[in-house]
């Protein structure tokens, strides 16, 4: 959907999934760190099978929003008389969605009873990233050069999220791949939105200049800026994550005996944390 | 051989490879799943020496059709008077097949009592797959666009390919890196088709224009659907694979005591479909 | 600033750290030899704090110089009537810096009692290169062909250390990696001097010639001239560092009975090298 | 040295070095396998020391050689009236030299008794082998498309040797590694001398047509195949070394009563061979 809409769709998904991850792998750093039973982990196994789902669910409402708005392709990819293709942007868009459904999928089999070999998972994930980063990097072609660039600086940002996957394959449980990864989510996330307001303003404002050098280099430092900013993000995530967890266990009892009585409350709080999330 | 044909024909290589690379590396998931002592390991030792047998002779076949289809070079390199190359384009496709032959024959000292260290046939499979993509990167130089952009689709496939083989020199037996590469080189086969029928249309279909921005669009998804499939089918190749095991496994006993039986009937089935390949 | 002193800044902060890197890391190897115990592990985590503070300074430093020269934006992003962007380049080199200033705070927080998992430093560096060099490489649109290219030649060094720092979060405290990283910095401090000098000629020295090819072949040349010096910088100050230490153990004591007793020494010397340091 | 000499010399160094490495590391293969002891270990850091003067050598020789052509610069880097560049191309080549000198001597510097940690031997040859690419990607502009491209292919096996090298920093010792890195050093061997053949006819032949699309096509496909017979040519230096190990062993003695004295007799080969090799 070459529209705002268009763009926050897919903006909204990846910033939801990223901060998710990112409350996700903190709790599973603290987790580790505080339990070495199987207790918890199961809880992460069932939180994994609904991460799966839900991303299938985004990728088939990704699908049908790119099908089915006004102007959209309505599943006919071509018309025969005269013959010509039907809104090939749309569908290339469908095409991504349909491989992070299949992320979704390939999560769901490897955390229900079936049990795929850990790592398809991540390996799946990083096609669905590269497929993303390859049509982007053809998406572009003959169109104006900030359109170009803005959707250009995406690569980073999906190229570096598909290495880390590929590597967190062989490095499973790592911490600072994980959050990377959710940093770097949360940065598509963000540009996405940041796209969407350049090439088609909100409320009315003015168009850009989308053949202005000085616009270009404005662009380049703002993706920039976007980072440091998710990375802030990430930061406060943590420290919030590590503040209710230590407030849990400090209220929770006044007089701690062992450290492995303490040890039991955090994983307690970890486990209500996790609970709370269930119940939303 | 610039037809159909000759792309129809390395393009049932990859996708015979392919597909074999699957059953073969789910077989050896479970056999390395169930049975520790080396009987297993000897019949894969077995395969891989018949792959490498039919790999060379692949590779030979290919270099023969090449050189002597009616507009082939038959084996002259140049012309002298006037002085000028002949039919190089069928000289590279020998190229690349004597690379592949080449790593059969590496495949079958590695695999017969000479015993060359492991590790070897993946590199020299590595360097057959980079020597493609090589040529293929040059190949299309000065051709139409959609010619140059179906060619060059063909990369991330085989340079994919090519880094997955290199990991797999240092990390052996590794199921997902095999089930990739299995994958990557389904891709391959059923894209050489694709790229067959958008140049030279069969069947007396109508010719693709070769310069159409929009047939280029469609030409990457197209892409991208053929990766999706090609996921499909090795998925449905597991699942069949798995389900075979599975039924040998139960119809063969009613009641099984113990674990250890258990696991001795599932090599019996890896053994038994090993040895219906071994008769076809 | 597009001046020399807006390059001979950068220049400085680099080849310092660099310098101090080299010192750090063969004090380290050293230490790592001599002893298992924490005594000194905690002298370097003192280090590092401090050096995360100084990280933090220079990136302070470098923002302020950038905003506040006479040519400087002064905060200020946009004028409104006519409406545009004020000084681009001085808001770009300001976000290098935040992120090495952003990367400084990482390190203090690794080493100060709050203790982020080691690693967390080491990628926030790597994201402050990546920064560096992708800005970098956007930096030098449309300008003259020399002033591209040695800005251009940054990009190895640059992305080089950005490798290298990836490297050590997986394989902390690797000798090899530390100085080359610590290299690659003083090449960029080097050679940040060497763009200064080039492109805005001090003492009055006449300009070069901004199109000329023979310049560009010796310009590359002397890239390569930089890191064949640097080299030769770092490897005296490894055989200063390894004789300072060699010297005060072989003064400390004439006999030396026991080889405990001697690596008892050299772990002192390392510490008063150190404590040296600390009241500098 | 823009000759057919000036290409030979640096071929005949890689070629010499290229089988030399062949040689030394199927030797080392097969003391690796049959002894545990520290015997023959001290025989390679011998060798690897000599290696290194060999190095130092031959680095001398190329930038003497390259100064000193009749052509050449004679050491002037500029002449002052009217004020250029003298030769750069020259410096170029010497710059090259001397980074494969530096190599050598960090060789000497690892295996004499100073003993610098080992991997900054591989560092330092990845550093050589980088900046020969690195240069001679810069050095081909402006000239004609066939000089270029033949240049251009020596990148591959350059940065190929170069990530080769990397790798065996982390992993030490590895039979397929070095051998892979010796083979592209046979193939810079041959590529050199290929390239001084097609830019400089020796033997009074024909010049090539330097701008012909088909002469293009026939030298990539030509590089192909250099290293198809330098593969061959790794494998009968495989092969000669093995039967030499083996019929030493036999002829030594009918009867060989244990393993561990067969053993015994197959380190005593790979020590005369060894022997001899110092002898020459």
């Amino acid at each position: 959907m070459a529209s705002f809409q268009g763009h926050a769709l897919p903006g909204t998904f990846f910033l939801l999934f990223g901060l998710w991850w990112t409350v996700k792998c903190v709790l599973k750093h603290y987790s580790r760190k505080l339990n070495k039973n199987n207790h918890l982990h199961r809880s992460f196994d069932k939180l994994e099978f609904i991460e799966g789902i839900l991303k299938v669910a985004s990728g088939i409402i990704g699908i049908l929003a790119e099908q089915f708005v006004s102007d959209g392709p309505h599943l006919y990819l071509y018309t025969r008389e005269p013959w010509s293709w039907v809104h090939l942007m749309n569908w290339q868009h469908c095409t991504m969605y349909l491989f992070f459904g299949l992320s979704g999928a390939v999560d769901v089999l490897t955390y229900c009873p079936v049990r795929l070999p850990l790592g398809f998972d991540r390996l799946m994930l990083a096609i669905a990233f590269f497929v993303e980063g390859f049509l982007f990097y053809f998406h572009v072609h003959k169109r104006p050069m900030l359109d170009q660039l803005t959707h250009s600086l995406l690569l980073p940002a999906i190229f570096g999220g598909c290495a880390t996957t590929v590597l967190e394959i062989f490095l499973q449980d790592n911490f600072i791949l994980e959050l990377f990864r959710a940093s770097l989510a949360i940065l598509q996330g963000t540009w996405f939105w940041q796209i969407g307001s350049v090439l088609y303003p909100p409320f009315g404002r003015p168009d850009w200049d989308l053949e202005d050098h000085d616009n270009m280099m404005f662009v380049i430092m703002c993706y920039c800026w976007h980072y440091a900013i998710d990375i802030l993000i990430v930061a406060i995530i943590y420290i919030l994550v590590h503040c209710f967890i230590q407030r849990r266990r400090a209220s929770s009892g006044l007089t701690e005996i062992k450290l492995d009585l303490q040890k039991e409350k955090a994983k307690e709080d970890c486990a209500s944390l996790l609970k709370a999330i269930y119940e939303e």
